[in-house]
């Protein structure tokens, strides 16, 4: 745990995300991933509805690399009303249309109505139907709105452990919004505009000297396009230093002739 | 496949999508899990770099789930340079920061980048690591950037086909949206891999003979750090030539002098 992150607060976010509801799970290691997704995503509570091989599951311990506080509080239910029964905002996942009069939802869509919703202090979950068949229209009548994945249409069927990830990431992204997240690596130094001004007109001063300046009228033209490229970069201080030290490296040898 | 919809043309989304690269990958598993989400998103060029348990991978093909076209032309190569050399714009995902100087994006940021790659006629590849220690940093930095994932800071190693997925999700969702991205390089082509790599390794023999990389055993660092600086640039194929033109230059009278 990264002691010095104080804007993580895994109690809070567990506390407030979605519930992962799995009907008639088939696999196992499915399980094991989905348990593993939602913790990627801060999500903890895993409710299973007649899980076909029965729960505690070695499978679903193997594949949950490490989720073990997701599978510790696991619940298993008889039927699907009972597992969602306290909560007050329900979502269906489902690849197929049905003749279903709901609306439907994007999962970024999805995850806005899940914040606005625990925001003002409910309890959300989404619905996740067995591997092979999805949800029953039943269980889908049950919730308050379906969730679609924008998908290839000729091969959109998603394992069930990559929709709980996408369902789970599209919170979190919405979750950190407020989050600074990291612009680049290091605690490197940004060069100023005057040392890298610095560094371009020696380059140029070396590069005149060896003609590559040349012909006169393109001159502009070439200088204006160096300082572009490098500009591209958002140079550090180190790298102009670096920069620095290849000019001199490469003239080196020229220089010592010239004395 | 549904006729009725227009706005998915697969023959072209699969054109356009960045390849997806995995190196060192440990199972066939996620192999097959990685293809199926994939096709999930309209992707479709899959290439290994070293897969340990060989290829073809019978567990591949079985977690693929009829994934078949993508395992089918799936190409095998020995090194990451050769496995992306024909690309000219090229990310790396990672979950650990590291010292080197590179620009991060979100997958979001980085579906955003790719488009705009893409739509100016590049060729895109995202380079995903092996299981358990994700990429070298002498992978990353080959990449133009890193792509890291915001998520749960205390549980945030993804799945294998997970991270592919959101990926690919990010970069279909974007593609539906049909929102016009500004250019950002204008008319010019972008050089390839194997044009950066054939310019580096040429600045590195001069260096090399100007006595720049020394100490011996620093040497790899900073050529390292060199590739790094200028692949932050995502280098034209017109800058490679200027960058050339550069070190001639510079080295002129120096080659004079020998002769």
């Amino acid at each position: 745990m990264d002691e010095g992150n104080t804007e993580w607060d895994s109690t809070q976010n567990l506390r407030v995300g979605p519930s992962i509801i799995l009907i008639d799970p088939q696999l196992g290691d499915n399980i094991g991933s989905s348990a593993r997704a939602m913790l990627n995503c801060g999500l903890n509570d895993l409710r299973l509805v007649r899980p076909r091989d029965g729960w505690p599951n070695p499978k679903a311990i193997a594949m949950a690399s490490g989720a073990k506080e997701v599978l510790d509080k696991t619940r298993v239910y008889n039927t699907t009303l009972e597992a969602v029964a306290d909560l007050d905002f329900v979502l269906a996942t489902t690849a197929r249309m049905r003749d279903l009069s709901k609306t439907v939802l994007t999962p970024k869509q999805a995850a806005e109505r899940i914040i606005q919703h625990t925001d003002l202090g409910g309890k959300s979950g989404v619905l996740f139907g067995p591997e092979r068949s999805g949800l029953t229209n039943d269980d889908i009548v049950l919730a308050d709105a379906v969730i679609n994945v924008p998908l290839n249409p000729e091969f959109s069927s998603l394992n069930l452990a990559q929709a709980v990830l996408l369902l789970g990431y599209e919170w979190l992204q919405k979750k950190l919004t407020h989050l600074e997240v990291p612009g680049a690596w290091g605690q490197s130094v940004p060069a100023t505009i005057l040392e890298r001004e610095f560094f371009y007109q020696r380059l140029e001063t070396e590069l005149d000297e060896c003609g590559f300046l040349y012909p006169d009228h393109l001159a502009p033209t070439i200088k204006r396009n160096l300082r572009s490229m490098f500009n591209k970069t958002s140079l550090t201080q180190q790298e102009v230093k670096t920069l620095h030290g290849i000019v001199t490296a490469l003239t080196k040898k020229k220089s010592k002739n010239r004395k």
